[in-house]
């Protein structure tokens, strides 16, 4: 085969080309051999950059591939997907390389509302018909937008009429408006679709990113590479280790003073003045315990600014997803959208909310009762145990001793692999039409069962057991323990499975054709998505500011945690996973939330925590008119921090300034098209008259 | 005059025809005689409506009075307020009376954002290119808002040019950009603008609305004829008026039990068993206090739903205000406006933060301090009269015991009065851009001062002096004595003095010219604004979810009020006061605010209140553990009672599904205006090139 030649060519030169390189070579006659033909004159192009590796299924005929490259090549208009598909070594083999032409990527980042610079500097929504007064528009669009929008173009794909695919029984015929992706995946002739790595610039990121000393991480990089999903992420993730150091700084000189406090007490021998040891200690836990609440309401809100410019920045501030088509999974009987009149299925909104009312929230419910019935189990098993080890004290019952834990456990991850599988079912059920609206659902789901699994244990000891000193011990092995099994779990295994186990698998010469070289990263595990990371950061983030005021060393642990994060997620990311196709979008979605949640229940934990300080708990039991007192003050104090809270959330605004102002002009803009256009269109329309 | 002449022809007519007929027989002649001249030919109509009239100075020369009209008469381009303008009796008298054409009021109403029903019988945002494809363009303006219309034009007028203004000294001359209005108000010109009524609306509107015995309230005229934020505060009257019924109906039922139960035990004589008293008096105690905080969420929850199809049905849901001009009294040096483009004013937004933070804040803060020093004060004196009393027990003396209320009263109503001065200067000197960032920031500020002096006590009796008996008794004085003084200054006061005292000075025979109908509504009070109104609601509202708990039968009382408060509030309106100028409003603004945070605040006060209810505290004396458990437990519920009332708050949308769609759409449509727009234009390109 030519193409396959060709390739094996640019493989075989003496300088070794990138991926890209090489598709350069592969396509310098045009869409030449190969690549569908393009039908529209302004996308011939001397260069097609391979975006997406599409893997078929092993018994795919030649025919359904004919046919399925025919209608990747369509365009839009006729049902197809406006993109340019190259059919690999030859017209049987088992994948295919998508690329996209220069109209289609226009016309979707239109489409998808994304912003880009325009001739006076600007920001602006991207214009179709306009694209000549933003600047570059030619390659103005990142390696992962790009990847993303391939994939919504398949993903959109819808059959216009019936149609029966070739090579294919007719229980795979497709019916009007049918999803032809999700149809062709369910019939196993997609196996699976593969954003393509460019190597030469994820060399040059892992360089900026973790292979040297540095501190800043390259962000722009990131996004234009990973997406702006990943870049938020470690946007986030930088800014809240930074944001660290405060509490950090505090957290080693309290400790460092009482140490201090401490050691002077040993040697002057003196423990006879009680209330002059409370002092201190009464002051140094109060001071954290303020301080972290009002902290994290301060960095969540700077975090919002900016979080909006870094939106303003990667042109994701005016995101038109509402306005796109819905989903593939949804589904619905056929409607004209009242919103954008077209026809697409629909699907209530009550009954949506109905669905979430009546099936998702008891259910959800009903699974945050398992997790407090196994804690209620767990304590009362190992009551028992601990009661039969007293009463036969022998080898086995010591042996016995262990057993309530080690059930537990199982319990809480045989539960937790349940209720994930049971949150998406719930979530599909629900039938959400914009692809953020299921993530932030099945986010949120997962979200509160996580977070119940973690701290239900940390709020039992704190709140009903009221055991401050087992609440230290507990929260310092679990910020020691999960920390390094994070680190081990997440980086170290996968490094060792990669190296190992798969890596051999797929040994990779300069001689191997492009294809294999493609192939080869479809072999890579699926990147698991952000979820993990992101409830790494919130479960630290809550240690921190629900309890740290017991344990003041938090701060410190989880700054020298984080520094190191950085590092192996941004590992990770670039050399352990398959590249994620990542949606633009405009901040951190629902985690957002979640981290402001936390902070507010901060305050409630924190003032808890100040009433059952011991040295308050000494004072209490003196006289009993104090503790009704203390307890009256702690929640005065509580409820002034929640309003001063509220007012600081309000007083510090949501975007910069600048960015408002940049917002509202894209709208003004949007507003005013209509009249501008008005005018061009009458000044034509003269301009005839005249002429006739 | 001729104008003159016809205008007592049309008075003298057998049927008396109202100012809007007579004002037709007047223009029969079209823009005829009097009026300015219409320069646009689509605008010339053989009706003018006048709408607005403008009282000028006594000592105003007619040269410029003639400079105005011609100014007035100028179209928009050229610096001046395209509206219709005439003279009045005669060019040296001293009023004008205005008029607009269809051409200003469309195009203002694009500006302004208001929506109209599009021919396929939506809503849409109006746009003057495409009038002919909206329903009825020519009369579908309600006259308030041709009325505030014609306000916005006459604001809007600025100088494109040094001018000196004819008439005038030169210390009035006009620099470019100076808003002319305020400049001719400031120079003695223009001394008051009056909205005229329709009197043959104004009557079959009064009659719709007090006149008969209707229940429902006629709230698309009022609209209409009053614009919409008077329409907005009606609406939320009623709305919160057939909300009081349930609470009415469990306070009655609640003290028709208790009353009952009191009756059994005084016949039985059995005052033996006081837990069984105790029982039931604190479970009605209980129930009214838990379901006045659900109630008040929930009622606030669904008036945002209504409010916002309100603001649907009239048009005011896509308002423009911030793409606008600035409101007149909005100064800063010249510059481009970075969302509009346009040249303007700017005035930077930290200047305005750090004003706000350096300035208002703590001039606020120190009256709210005077506030509380003053009850402090009057706590001390009573407390000091009472002693010399005790000690003198004379007649002397028992006078003294007055003078502290005396004094305070006296302190309050003159610190009302400084600091309604002092808040206007503050928001002046904060210098907001719109007009409804103004009227906010205002009314946040006179809000929370009013807020603290009217609640401060009852705060005080239940927090600090924790006397339930009291605060019950002051709730109720409260309730009834400030409902009938507020009656009686609104109503009967004005009604008297306008019955008696104003009305003889402007008695009206029919044979008096239309001009002087039209004065004589100039000399009627100007309407002083929908704040006490609101405020009178709002203190309600907290007397009914703050501290009904102690005393049930509030919601009844507030019910009965309410339901008069309706006419007596319609009457006032409509026959006391001038016609109010109303802008278009999309809700009730940071009234809206006000009642949510009341809501909230009522979660603490009614659990605390629940805490000092006589039964719990009578348990809480006989052991002094159960003290600080109760506490405990009243502490949990109110923490899950603010949980349940955030989760109502999100759960329940702030707009109807179908109000969301609607806006939506609007969006989309004006998204969309650019694409469709272009594909005319390529037509009509297309078409000329063929023509070639």
């Amino acid at each position: 085969m030519s193409t396959a030649g060709v390739l094996e060519d640019a493989g075989s030169s003496r300088d070794p080309p990138s991926p890209m390189a090489s598709a350069k070579l592969l396509t310098a006659s045009a869409s030449g051999p190969g690549w569908t033909k393009v039908s529209c004159p302004c996308c011939m192009s001397h260069r097609v950059d391979p975006l997406v590796l599409v893997k078929l299924g092993k018994k795919v005929r030649p025919e359904t591939k004919r046919w399925l490259l025919k209608l990747i090549g369509t365009l839009q208009k006729d049902g197809g997907a406006g993109l340019l598909a190259h059919p690999g070594e030859d017209a049987s083999g088992d994948i295919m390389v998508l690329s996209a032409t220069r109209c289609t990527l226009l016309q979707a980042t239109e489409e998808l509302g994304l912003c880009r610079v325009y001739k006076n500097g600007d920001m602006e929504a991207f214009s179709y018909e306009d694209r000549d007064n933003f600047k570059d528009s030619g390659v103005f669009l990142t390696l992962a937008e790009r990847q993303y929008i391939v994939k919504y173009e398949l993903d959109g794909m819808r059959a216009q009429r019936a149609i029966k695919i070739p090579g294919l029984d007719d229980s795979y015929m497709l019916q009007p408006r049918d999803n032809i992706w999700q149809k062709l995946t369910s019939a196993g002739v997609v196996v699976d679709t593969v954003a393509l790595h460019d190597q030469e610039q994820l060399k040059a990121l892992s360089q900026a990113w973790y292979a040297g000393n540095q501190l800043a991480q390259p962000l722009d990089s990131v996004n234009s590479y990973f997406g702006s999903s990943l870049a938020f992420y470690f946007s986030f993730l930088d800014f809240y280790t930074w944001s660290l150091l405060p509490p950090a700084v505090l957290g080693l000189s309290i400790t460092y003073f009482s140490v201090q406090k401490e050691v002077v007490e040993s040697v002057s021998g003196s423990q006879v003045i009680v209330d002059d040891h409370s002092g201190p200690g009464f002051s140094g836990h109060m001071i954290q315990a303020v301080f972290s609440m009002l902290w994290s309401t301060v960095v969540m809100e700077l975090w919002k600014r900016r979080s909006a410019s870094l939106s303003y920045r990667w042109g994701t501030l005016h995101l038109a997803e509402r306005f796109a088509e819905p989903r593939p999974g949804y589904h619905g009987n056929l409607g004209v959208n009242p919103v954008t009149g077209r026809v697409e299925p629909l699907f209530p909104e009550w009954q949506r909310d109905l669905r979430m009312a009546l099936v998702s929230v008891p259910v959800v419910g009903l699974f945050l009762g398992l997790v407090v019935l196994g804690m209620m189990v767990f304590y009362w098993g190992e009551a028992q145990v601990k009661r039969i080890h007293a009463d036969y004290d022998s080898l086995w019952s010591q042996t016995f001793l262990y057993l309530p834990s080690v059930l537990h456990i199982l319990y809480t991850n045989v539960l937790a692999t349940v209720y994930k599988t049971v949150a998406e079912a719930l979530t599909d059920y629900e039938n959400h039409r914009e692809e953020s609206a299921f993530d932030n659902h099945l986010t949120g789901k997962v979200l509160v069962f996580t977070f119940f699994n973690y701290f239900a244990v940390l709020f039992h000891i704190a709140f009903f057991k009221q055991d401050v000193p087992l609440l230290r011990k507990r929260l310092a092995s679990l910020l020691i323990v999960t920390q390094l099994i994070n680190q081990v779990t997440e980086v170290v295994i996968p490094y060792l499975v990669d190296r190992f186990i798969s890596a051999p698998n797929r040994a990779e010469s300069e001689d191997d054709p492009q294809e294999d070289k493609f192939r080869n990263q479809g072999t890579l595990p699926v990147f698991p998505g952000l979820f993990a990371e992101y409830i790494e950061l919130l479960v630290q983030f809550g240690y921190l500011s629900l309890f740290s005021c017991v344990f003041p060393l938090t701060a410190v642990l989880l700054l020298i945690n984080n520094l190191t994060e950085i590092r192996s997620d941004a590992y990770k990311i670039c050399k352990l996973f398959r590249k994620p196709f990542a949606a633009p979008v405009a901040n951190m979605g629902v985690w957002q939330i979640a981290f402001e949640v936390l902070s507010f229940v901060s305050v409630v934990s924190n003032c808890w925590l100040l009433v059952l300080s011991p040295q308050i708990q000494a004072q209490c039991l003196e006289g009993e008119l104090t503790c009704t007192k203390i307890l009256m003050l702690a929640v005065g104090i509580e409820h002034v921090l929640i309003l001063v809270k509220t007012v600081l959330a309000i007083v510090i605004p949501d975007e910069p300034g600048w960015i408002t102002k940049k917002r509202l002009h894209i709208e003004f803009k949007s507003m005013q098209a209509l009249r501008q256009q008005y005018f061009v269109c009458l000044d034509v329309k003269l301009q005839q008259s005249s002429l006739k």
